[in-house]
């Protein structure tokens, strides 16, 4: 059961990291709900909520008398405290007996997937633990929640693989579909009317999943699909995942639309695609554990620049999981919006998107995203790589 | 257009509250989505981004480049700042033109719906305000948003009531299926294919919407439905909702299971029920503009004790709109958990549910939910309100 095995990763990390307790302080998960609950229980909790781990091995949660079945029914915790007026004096109560030299809170500058306390609940808690002078011993779960989310175990890479294979099938089956006059619309509701007979959801949200775009005169991006046609001379792509048992997938793939008597693509178009795939295949053979993310940037961002091209606006990949940009490490350069993301040292059992992409004048965007794990001496694609362009 | 009519409701109330300018701060929103948010756009947001309304009618957006496009098309900001690298810069050049006096963000205690900033977001914000010695102008967004979320607008009154419609719909259709010897599984499964056929979602986690508990052993709330057969003799309740368009519905409803020969519930049960009808409209009455939501839980909950039972452990009813529980004031008691929320003046257009319960032994939990909106000088049902014991 995903909770138990990632609790007791929980406790590992907490054993390497040497900090004494990870506490997680949530309300009314479903309007704001911080991502590191989902390694915690599988259903959302009403009132605030307390779920504690420590070094030593303990697993308590502390929620409202209502939620509390749902809790005790996981089997993963003990105590499970339940309070029917206010959480502060089981809280207080149980971190007077733990006496924890660190208390690990989920805040993070840098990693939003590290960031599920709210400033509200901040300042709540920080109440509760001056009143019981702990106040000194609270640090940055960042490290912690980073690792754990990070660092798959081997259900949650069977949940990725499945999404992927998934992905896949439906990227040949629309291949079949896209013509000339067909809109991205078109081409997108044929895919979403496979992810339905699958009884799958898409990776992100449905008005841009899967993002179709044809030809030059496009938004590139994170864009819903127009009513533009395809049109011979195009270079068309998408970007699509699915996602199975709540883990996604996430890859991009170019497609080039022949005019009548073409043969292959035009050479400008081919070196575009060949450039990515080089891209792609030198960032893949940098990747081990241990080394930063910025590095393996460059060696991409390089690349791309040496033939000729803008680099890309983006970072070159970045993790997946639960959601499609899941994780703190990222293949990104030294940007402020990235923070410290880019040099975060890569571990093993980490997925990670590679997805440079580059613009040919007049045809449209070319780009590839494909999946690879980090292994214990350095990566293998997760997804079967694009190595071809898709020729209509 | 939802995001027209309440960045414009939001201008309304910024001049009422006399503050000079809100200020959204989010990243990553599919990941941790300030609630706020949907208010702001149709979409989610990928990097750091800013949503700026001015008590003056200004409406800023600043994002990543590659989400531009979307927020260019709401048609609802001017300026759109769109960035590469980072926010910091247009950020600060938009504080420091603008010169608020004071700046509202979405922190709050008391209010999770107005607590979207995450603490790792307000020390970066704060890290930017003081490079402008804007620092001191931060106070709490708490009443803008709790105001903005809870005075609905009619798009969004006609939402709720659609999905009203809907769920009343469903009760009446699962009366036929509710037989002796059905599971509170199989009851559940019967309403989720009819939510289905209507192409809705459930109004919340779909493991226990609906729930349903029957007889006088269940966990009686926030549980999943189990195996338990209805049997003659119980009291059977159900708590559900649909979705329409992002708005929800939330109510319950209590059926009794007559033994063979049996005409109507035996009396400890219909008293039970009555105590329940007479609570809520009692409530009902005293709802009005002004009022706190202390005062009207103290009624019903009086009422209930009054006629020999233990008091309900938890609010009288919550506010309803894009949540299930949604919204600040509540009509609750003064218990730690609830913080400030029952001290806060009612408002029109606020829609609340009403939801008393009291067990009944040897039977099971008699409870009524009906939902209600507060008018200019009282309060009127929205949905049709429970009056007679449903007899299966």
């Amino acid at each position: 059961m995903l909770v138990k095995e990632k609790t007791d990763q929980a406790i590992n990390i907490l054993n390497q990291e040497n900090i004494d307790c990870w506490l997680t302080f949530v309300r009314e998960s479903a309007i704001m709900h911080d991502p590191n609950l989902d390694f915690l229980t599988e259903t959302n909790v009403t009132w605030p909520s307390a779920f504690i781990i420590t070094k030593g091995g303990e697993k308590v949660a502390i929620v409202g008398q209502m939620d509390r079945a749902t809790i005790d029914d996981l089997g993963v915790y003990s105590p499970v405290l339940s309070y029917v007026q206010g959480i502060k004096e089981p809280l207080q109560t149980t971190l007077q007996r733990l006496q924890p030299r660190q208390i690990a809170i989920n805040y993070s500058r840098d990693s939003e997937v590290g960031d599920g306390l709210t400033h509200g609940m901040y300042l709540l808690l920080m109440d509760y633990l001056r009143e019981i002078n702990l106040e000194q011993r609270v640090v940055s779960a960042e490290r912690v929640v980073s690792r754990l989310r990070a660092c798959k175990t081997r259900a949650e890479l069977d949940r990725i693989k499945e999404a992927i294979d998934h992905t896949e099938d439906i990227f040949r089956l629309v291949k079949s579909f896209i013509k000339p006059g067909r809109t991205e619309r078109e081409i997108a509701d044929f895919m979403l009317a496979e992810v339905k007979k699958r009884g799958l959801e898409v990776a992100w949200e449905k008005d841009h999943c899967p993002a179709v775009f044809t030809g030059p005169e496009t938004a590139e991006a994170h864009y819903r699909p127009t009513e533009r046609q395809v049109e011979p001379g195009h270079v068309l792509n998408m970007d699509f995942g699915v996602k199975v048992k709540d883990y996604v997938s996430d890859l991009q793939r170019t497609f080039y639309i022949r005019s009548p008597g073409e043969e292959t693509a035009p050479p400008e178009v081919v070196h575009g695609f060949q450039t990515i795939v080089t891209a792609i295949e030198l960032a893949r053979q940098a990747l081990k554990p241990g080394i930063q993310g910025i590095e393996v940037d460059r060696i991409a961002r390089e690349h791309v620049v040496s033939q000729g091209y803008e680099e890309f606006p983006h970072a070159l990949g970045h993790q997946v999981g639960r959601f499609a940009h899941d994780g703190t490490a990222l293949l990104g350069p030294a940007w402020e919006k990235y923070a410290q993301k880019p040099f975060e040292p890569l571990e093993p059992n980490m997925v990670f998107t590679l997805e440079p992409r580059l613009k040919v004048a007049g045809r449209g965007v070319v780009t590839i995203e494909d999946m690879v794990v980090v292994t214990e001496d350095g990566a293998e694609f997760f997804s079967t790589p694009q190595k071809e362009l898709i020729l209509i």
